[in-house]
C-alpha cells in the first residue's frame, strides 16, 4: 500500500521544482490557431514524459502531431491520461498585465496563456507521477498519455486518430485534461461534455472595396449581407432558427436537474465577475440558468470582420464579409449534421453566396452517472478537499470525448487545477498554487485508487 | 487678352516639374483619420502657396488648420478653391503593388495615396496659375484658397470656421476639389453633393470576454446585439427602417431626370470594374441605376469589429463590438436629425446600450442649374476636351458644400483631373497623366473666363 502521507508531502517539497518545470513549458508558446511553436512544445512534452521513463512516441495526425507515451505499473490495469499542449491564441495582448508567453508568480498566482489550460494539468499529471514514484518506486497502475496539439482548435484530426489507434489506446478508463473547483473550493466533477461545431461564415461581393459614395445605393455590400444572413440564424429571443437544429436535443432526466439542484448557483458569481447586467432571456440565477448554461445548444458569434476598422471613419463599401461563429451542441447532435443543416438554411434564406467554413467540431458525449470509475474519482477528492466532489452533469464547454468514450469505449472523469477566474481562452489566464498543489494531491490519490480497485 | 494657346504650351512645357512637386505633396502622408503628418503637410502646402505669391495663413479650427490664401489679379471678383490637404487612410497596405507614400510613376500614371484625392487636384490649380503669370505676369481674376485637413473624416469643423470667417472668404464663385471624365472622357459637372452622416456604433455587454463553453446560452454577446441591431436599421430589401428618415427627401425633377438620361449608362463599367455579380434591389442599369446612386439615401456598413478575427478559431464571447455606418443624405435631410432619428430608433429597438459616435456629418446641398458660373464652366471645356460637359445633377459622394451655397452664398462648380479608375479610397489610387494636364487647361480656362465674365 502507498503511504499517501509520503506521497502528500513529496508534493509539497517539489511546488517550486513543479512551477519551475510549469513556467518552462508555458515559455514555448504553442498556438495551434496560428500554428506558432507546435513542433518544438511537443518535443519539450516529450522530453519531459520521458525523464519519467516514459516511451515516448510523437506521432503525426493530418495536423499537429499527438505525443503519446507509456509506462508499466503496480498492475496492468490502464489509466489514460488525456491531455493538450497546444493552447489559445493570447490576443488582444494589450490586456494581458505581463505578457502570455513570459509566466510570472503575483499573489499566489502563476499567470502566463495555457498555465491552466492545459500546461497546469499536464504538469498536476507529472509531478503525481514524480511523487508516487519517488514514495513506491514504481506506478500504481499502467498509465498512459495521449497528449494532442489541437484541442483549441477543435481537435479536428483526434477523432480518426483515435480510430486508427485503438489497440495502442486501449485502457480501462481516461482521466480528462481539465478539472475546476468552483469558488467555494469544492471540485467539481463534468459527466460529460457539450459538442461543438466552430464555422466561419465569409463572402466576397464584388472585387475590392468601393467608394460609399458611388456605391452605397446601388452596390452589393458583403458587412451587410453578413449582417443579414447572421440574423436568419438566430432571433434576439436566441431561438436558432435552421431548421431540424434542435431535432435530436435529449433534454436532462429527473437525476440530471437533481444533480444541477445540488450545485452552487453562479449568478452573483458571473454577474460581479464579468460585470453583467443581465443575463439572457430573461433568466435570473438558480436552476434556470444552471440548466440553460449547459442543456441548451448555442449559436455564438466568436468574431466579425469587415471593412474598415481603424480609428476614425472611412467611406468604404466592403467587398469582403465574415463571421467565426461556434455552435455547443447537446446529446445527441452531431457537428457535421450541424453543418449540413446550415448550409440548407443559408441557401434556403437566399445566402448561397455565403462560404461555409468548417474550423472544428466535437460530438457531445456523457459518461454514465453510476460508472464506478467516474464515482472513485468523486470520492477521491474527500481527502483533499474535505468533501467529494459535486457531479455536474455535463459541462458547457466541449472536448473531443467522445471518441472516447464511444470508441474507445472507456468512462471519462475530470479532476484538475482549474478555478472559476483561471480566464483560459482570455488575457490573464492564471493557476492558483494551492490549487494547483491540491490537484496533483488529487491525482496521486486517482491513481491508488485505480490500482487499488 | 490672355494667349491661350501660350498658357496650353507652358503647361505642357513644365508637365514633368508638375508632376514632381506633386509627388512631393503626396510623399508627405496626411491621414486625417489617424492624425498622421498634418501639421508637415499644412506647411508643406502653404510653401507651395507661397511660392506663387499668395499670402498665407494656417488658420486654427476644433480639428486640424485650414490652410488659406489669397492673391488679387487685373480684376477684384473673385474665385475661390476649395480643396483637402488630407487623404484617406491607406490600409489595407498589402494591396498597393508601390507603397501609398512612395509616388510612382507607370504606364503613363502616378500612383500614391492622395495623387488624385485631393492633391492632384491642388496641384492642377497651382499649375494653372503658374502657366497664367508665366504668359501673363498677373492672374486674370481675384483667386483665394481654402484648403481643409478634415475632408475625409467629414469636415466636421468646417462649417463653424466658414460661419466664423464669411469676410475673409468672400467670393464671387468657387470651384470644387475634384472633377471628372468619364470613360469616354467626357468631363462630368456635378451641380451638386449628397450628404453623409457618419457614425460609429458601438457597445459593451461584460467587463470581458467570455469562454463561449461557459457563457453561449446565458451571456448577452456583444456581437449578437450589434448584428440584431443592425438588422434593425434596413432590411435586405434595402429599405432603411429608422423612422422619419425619409420625410425630408426631395425627389429628382423631370430636368434632372433628362440630365441623368444623357449620361452614359455606367452599369457594364461597374460590373467589370468591380467584378459584380448583379447590383442591388433589382437595378440592371440605365436611368434606374443613374437615378438609385444618387437620388436614394444610403445606410452603408463601412466597418464591423468584434471577438476573435484572427486565423482558425477561438472560442470566445465577445464582449465588445461595434460598426461604422456611414448615411449618404438627399437634399434637405440633415447630418444631425439623421442622428436624433437614430438615437430613437435604437432605443425604440430595445437598443439603448449601443453608443452611436458621431464621427462627421455634412448637409446636402445642390448649385443652381442655370447659374451662370456653372455653365461657363461647362462650356470651358469643350476647347480642352472636345465636348461640354455632361451635367450630373447631384454626385453620389459627399463634402461640405452646404456652407459654400447656403452660408458663402456662391455658385459651386466641379472641374478636375478624377477618372473612373481613380481608386480613391482604395489600395492603388492613380493619377492619368494626360488627364492632369487636361485638368490643369481647363483650370486656366475658367479663371481666364471667369476673370473677363
Amino acid at each position: 500500500m502507498t503511504d499517501i502521507k509520503a506521497v502528500d508531502a513529496v508534493i509539497e517539497e517539489r511546488t517550486d521544482q513543479n512551477l519551475e518545470e510549469l513556467a518552462r513549458l508555458c515559455a514555448q508558446p504553442s498556438i495551434a490557431a496560428q500554428g506558432l511553436g507546435m513542433e518544438p512544445c511537443a518535443e519539450l512534452v516529450k522530453e519531459m514524459l520521458e525523464a519519467r521513463g516514459f516511451k515516448v512516441q510523437i506521432l503525426p495526425t493530418r495536423g499537429f502531431p499527438v505525443v503519446y507515451a507509456e509506462r508499466g505499473g503496480r498492475t496492468d490495469k490502464t489509466l489514460l491520461f488525456y491531455n493538450h499542449y497546444d493552447v489559445q491564441p493570447p490576443e488582444p495582448l494589450e490586456l494581458w498585465e505581463t505578457p502570455p508567453f513570459e509566466p510570472t508568480i503575483r499573489s499566489g498566482k502563476m499567470y502566463a496563456r495555457g498555465v491552466s489550460d492545459d500546461k497546469g494539468h499536464i504538469l498536476c499529471r507529472l509531478a503525481a507521477i514524480d511523487a508516487l514514484m519517488a514514495v513506491d518506486g514504481e506506478l500504481p497502475c499502467s498509465i498512459k498519455f495521449i497528449i494532442e496539439g489541437e484541442e483549441e482548435i477543435g481537435s479536428v484530426n483526434l477523432t480518426p486518430f483515435i480510430k486508427d489507434h485503438t489497440d495502442l489506446l486501449k485502457a480501462d478508463a481516461c482521466l480528462w485534461e481539465f478539472g475546476y473547483v468552483n469558488k467555494d473550493g469544492v471540485p467539481i466533477q463534468y459527466a460529460g461534455l457539450r459538442g461543438i461545431c466552430y464555422v466561419e461564415l465569409s463572402l466576397r461581393t464584388a472585387s475590392r472595396d468601393v467608394h460609399s459614395g458611388t456605391g452605397g445605393s446601388i452596390f452589393p455590400n458583403a458587412a451587410w449581407r453578413l449582417t443579414w444572413a447572421l440574423n436568419t440564424l438566430k432571433t434576439p429571443e436566441e431561438h436558432i432558427r435552421i431548421p431540424g437544429f434542435y431535432d435530436k436535443v435529449v433534454p436532462p432526466t429527473e437525476r440530471d436537474l437533481q444533480l444541477l439542484e445540488q450545485l452552487p448557483d453562479p449568478s452573483d458569481e458571473y454577474m460581479e465577475r464579468y460585470d453583467l447586467q443581465g443575463f439572457i432571456k430573461g433568466i435570473e440565477g438558480g436552476l434556470e440558468l444552471k440548466r440553460e448554461a449547459i442543456f441548451t445548444p448555442t449559436c455564438t458569434i466568436c468574431g466579425l470582420t469587415s471593412g474598415y476598422q481603424g480609428p476614425g471613419s472611412k467611406t468604404v463599401l466592403p467587398a469582403e464579409a465574415s463571421a467565426k461563429v461556434d455552435f455547443r451542441l447537446i446529446p445527441n447532435q452531431d457537428p457535421q449534421e450541424v453543418i449540413l443543416l446550415l448550409r440548407d438554411h443559408l441557401d434556403m434564406e437566399g445566402y448561397s453566396d455565403i462560404e461555409i467554413t468548417f474550423l472544428g467540431g466535437e460530438a457531445p458525449a456523457r459518461t454514465d452517472l453510476d460508472d464506478p470509475f467516474l464515482q472513485m474519482v468523486v470520492e477521491s477528492a474527500r481527502e483533499v478537499y474535505g468533501v467529494p466532489m459535486l457531479i455536474q452533469p455535463m459541462s458547457g464547454g466541449s472536448g473531443p470525448n467522445h471518441a472516447f468514450i464511444h470508441i474507445l469505449k472507456v468512462p471519462v472523469a475530470t479532476a484538475g487545477v482549474g478555478y472559476p477566474d483561471s480566464r483560459a481562452h482570455a488575457p490573464n489566464e492564471n493557476l492558483v498554487i494551492d490549487n494547483f498543489v491540491a490537484g496533483v494531491r488529487h491525482t496521486a490519490r486517482i491513481m491508488v485508487n485505480f490500482g487499488a480497485g
